[in-house]
């Protein structure tokens, strides 16, 4: 089946979808975007997606093209003509295509382009990863100073997971004057004594909408938490691990430059955030 | 009249020059990129930025898609085609379309793209800026570690500029640990006391080809030149400014925050730099 993209307002077939060279998210990498989940059709966190999309877009002066019952919409709609059960929706929107190349910005009213497109991914929810966890090793974070604006800078990240890859791991910790940023593309946690520790927000890392789902629900399930950075060797000395995002969820990290966590299998807590995060995910999708 | 670009091998009306929105280039600014001058329709230091294309791809182990010869032709091909005589040629060459998008790298034998395009710039030598010299302020680095890869996240550099602008100048200095890196798209540089200062090469800036260029002639002309990094105090208090890069050549810098440089007009060792340079320029060129 060949998939059902979006760009510009238009539905396209796959290998019709296509930007302008001179778009600024080729030349400049100035765009931002978003993942959404969809567990059993519905649209996992989509309201706290489109609010941190409005986020970076401000951040970077770029105004928003769409309002969220339109995204929502061509969200609906890919999924449907794409037959998406479970899987992913990726948004992307730049600062346009001026015509041309220039460090600065275009006109104001250059319309900022809009790219849409689904992935199947069945059985999301029950990865068997989850069941045996994630060996991390750690990488220096040499990304740029504003990582709380989730722009399509990724090239460190990828080179990230890479590394990870070649060094048999699954995913990379990046790690910034001695203490832990985040994962490649997921924040990073771990627990000690009951408590879950991860890194504060800032400009330093991502504002996960995963993150900030899982603390709720773990404040609400009377799990203590702290938000401050930790070491490697406070991370390998730590009771579990985990990550999250918002295609991965809760993700056991049970290994961390070759140490074992805790047992060196999933812990409890891991667990029971994952399994709390997905119920409450699957009745308040969209 | 209507640019001719070339995409993959094609030359194709600029309107017609796209990419697949599956383009690592767009989803995770995978790529690097090169500026070429053209003075007088020849190609300015094009060995010099050929060879930089190849460090940068091999830095990201990406395959480099065409020969030095190939770039050329396709070079001279779009000179002719659109009538340049002054001008640029820009060059970018991504990881490729795995399509689909993925952090881990797509399969080795994934083509990587390649688009190439002129900027025509009559006059490109004779600038009215190189007489008055340009302002400048100073920007804090937030840009990523590896600065000496040419990649195409662009998006703080252009920022930066933007900042500029809206402060009343024409380009940033960016400063790191209280001292200048670089310019948002050049090498910056003092001179005090007869010595020409510009910081040492490093992952901190990028490896100008037009500084290589410019401190090889400030050599030949017995011209002492340092090579480390300078506060915006130090720079403020020196007896010259200026700016190396592939499109300015050499542009005095006259103020710097506010502050006037020297005299507050160009200095004598930029403008006799900017003289040899592009003599040996014009001369060398391809």
């Amino acid at each position: 089946m060949t998939r059902t993209v979006y760009v510009n307002g238009e539905y396209l077939p796959e290998d019709r979808a296509t930007i302008s060279v001179f778009d600024r998210g080729f030349l400049m990498a100035d765009g931002v975007y978003e993942v959404v989940s969809v567990l059993g059709g519905k649209l996992i966190d989509f309201d706290g997606h489109m609010a941190r999309l409005q986020r970076s877009l401000s951040e970077l002066a770029i105004a928003n093209p769409l309002s969220e019952a339109g995204y929502l919409d061509a969200h609906r709609r890919l999924l449907a003509e794409n037959a998406i059960t479970d899987g992913l929706v990726y948004l992307q929107v730049t600062r346009g295509n001026p015509g041309d190349r220039d460090f600065a910005y275009p006109s104001a009213d250059t319309p900022p382009t809009v790219v849409m497109f689904t992935q199947s991914k069945p059985g999301l929810a029950d990865a068997p990863a989850a069941r045996t966890g994630w060996k991390v090793v750690s990488v220096e974070d040499l990304r740029w100073g504003r990582r709380d604006i989730k722009t399509v800078q990724l090239l460190y990240p990828s080179m990230a997971k890479m590394e990870a890859k070649a060094r048999g791991a699954d995913d990379a910790w990046l790690v910034e004057d001695g203490r832990v940023t985040e994962g490649t593309s997921n924040n990073a946690y771990i627990v000690k004594g009951g408590t879950i520790i991860t890194r504060e927000l800032g400009h330093d890392i991502l504002h996960g909408i995963t993150r900030a789902a899982v603390l709720r629900l773990a404040a609400e399930a009377q799990m203590k938490v702290e938000e401050r950075s930790f070491t490697i060797a406070e991370a390998q000395a730590a009771d579990e691990a985990f990550i999250t995002s918002a295609s991965a969820f809760v993700m056991p990290v049970v290994q961390i430059d070759g140490a074992a966590i805790g047992t060196g299998t999933p812990g409890p807590v891991a667990a029971r955030l994952r399994e709390i995060y997905l119920e409450e995910s699957r009745s308040a999708g969209l």
